[in-house]
């Protein structure tokens, strides 16, 4: 992030992201201008500084970028749609989560209005925004990214991937499904230990700890999956099939429902059905690519 | 880790594991005795010092404490049934991955025998063992677990949990769900990124990255789990089903299977449905519990 950027930006959406947003262009010291559909969710950034606008193309007119954080696609389309025709020249970046179909979309919509558009994907929670740790990705056009990097270098740290508009938002999900699979994991172990009364903050620092020491094993299953050699069995996937059975059985006998866990053990034994057993848990991620043409 | 212990000890099962297991008692210095149902499987282990057994009882009869580590719980049955009635006063450490009911069988049948025994669960991969970070877990008899510590701690950092012979399986299992859970979010993130030709090796660490940031999360989680307070609602379950949805139709677009991922997204929308929208998605836990007598 860099410092002495002054310049007016907007906000449209303050929900927990939106405000979170709004909140750290404040704290830099950039004239802010707010919109939200429900107006009074503004209030606490107007006694903060903020500006606020009636409606969406008031609140686009105030700054040369306007940064759109709502709900989904549906909501943007709604948000910008009447303000049509009145935006030429300025820039749009818009971080509402989205596939990279809707950000083409987007992209040829603002073409047309004569708006530089920027997708992003925010790989952050609210409280973290403004702070390095925040990763927010962007894709889409390089120019508009250029003229206004210190300006969204405010809400973290800026990284620009690509000029397909699509490719924040596939990072993003990807990114998101990764996460969710952690989660889920998380969730699954603490209602197995939980079943004994295990209390979650007493068993959750061991899970952090196996899953550090899990995440390094992840650099060299990925030169693997580049690779395609899958042959290094340190742990095979037969054996590994073997005790995921155990996971199911001991989850249904401690009442904690599988739905989460049964699909890896579905997709380990189709692994071993097709002649993956004696080779490492790797070879999974083609088993999952459903398009031979993308693979 | 605890230096200057040099008594013997047996190993049974010389997989991937079982060699790791050996390899270090013999590097610590420990007279080991090994056996295989393949017996070539210990000639490495034989040529760096180890003594060969012809069968498991001889295994076991050399030793004060034998280490039995085989694919799983059948292996076992059928390894140790034929040394029945010869192993009285010795001690039976299990760290063959199985379910908390399988191991307080095996400590039953252990009891007939006038057997001392500990379950176990080695929560590190074969190149850990031996070292600080392989953690291993006990449970079950206290007493053989006190009398043989300091050779146990050859393995790796031994943490004894509880006299139910069962803990260290359910603590296994449930920290495998985590992991497992992980990497499937993991594999499904780069079949993704591998659908745009995004090598593997590129994505990882922006996905080490990520994963380590939203570990940090975790704790936070639990006590929120603990509380039964899900209403800290920086990300809300509602929008995260919304979002959730991108994840599914972007996957699909890119040509890759959602099995992996389908069922968190279910899970979210169950939440939604059952009124826990508006707040955090550490409520989703209780939905995994499908014994009411046990949440
Ligand atoms: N929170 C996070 O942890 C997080 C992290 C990364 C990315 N994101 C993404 O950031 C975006 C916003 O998330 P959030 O956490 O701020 O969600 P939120 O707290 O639920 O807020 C939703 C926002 O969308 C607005 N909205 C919804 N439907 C609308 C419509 N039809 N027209 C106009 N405005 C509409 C809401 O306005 P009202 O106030 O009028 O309802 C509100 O400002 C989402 O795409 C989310 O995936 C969130
Ligand atoms: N590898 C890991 O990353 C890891 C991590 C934690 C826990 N574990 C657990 O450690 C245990 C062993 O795993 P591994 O990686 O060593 O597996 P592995 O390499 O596949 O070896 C399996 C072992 O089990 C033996 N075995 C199988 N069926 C048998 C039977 N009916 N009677 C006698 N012996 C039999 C095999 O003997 P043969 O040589 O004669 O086939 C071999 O010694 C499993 O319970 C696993 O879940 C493994």
């Amino acid at each position: 992030m860099t410092d002495g950027d002054r310049s007016p930006v907007s906000v449209l959406g303050l929900g927990a992201m939106g405000k979170a947003l709004a909140g750290a262009f404040l704290d830099r010291g950039h004239p802010t201008t707010v919109w939200n559909r429900t107006a009074g969710r503004a209030d606490a950034l107007v006694a903060r500084g903020a500006r606020r606008a009636d409606t969406p193309a008031e609140a686009m007119a105030a700054s040369p970028v306007t940064v759109v954080c709502l709900l989904d696609d549906a909501a943007v389309r709604e948000t910008l749609g009447p303000a049509a025709g009145a935006l030429a020249g300025r820039a749009l970046v818009n971080l509402t989560n989205g596939t990279p179909e809707q950000a083409r979309a987007m992209a040829g919509w603002a073409a047309g209005q004569g708006v530089d558009y920027v997708d992003g994907g925010i790989m952050a929670v609210p409280p973290m925004i403004g702070q390095d740790g925040a990763l927010i990705l962007y894709s889409g056009s390089r120019e508009a990214f250029g003229a206004h990097e210190r300006t969204l270098g405010a809400l973290g740290s800026a990284v620009y991937l690509d000029e397909d508009p699509g490719r924040a938002a596939l990072y993003d999900l990807a990114l998101l499904s990764a996460m969710y699979g952690m989660f889920g994991g998380f969730f699954h172990a603490l209602a197995m230990t939980g079943s004994e009364k295990v209390p979650a903050a007493e068993f959750t620092p061991m899970v952090v700890g196996w899953l550090n020491a899990m995440i390094a094993g992840l650099p060299a299953m990925a030169a693997a999956i580049d690779s395609g050699d899958h042959s290094a069995a340190d742990s095979n996937v037969e054996m590994q099939a073997v005790s995921y059975v155990n996971l199911l059985d001991a989850s249904r006998a401690q009442g904690v429902g599988t739905e989460l866990v049964e699909p890896m053990g579905a997709l380990l034994h189709r692994a071993v059905a097709e002649g993956l057993g004696a080779g490492a848990v790797s070879s999974l991620v083609g088993l999952l690519r459903t398009d031979p043409a993308r693979r």
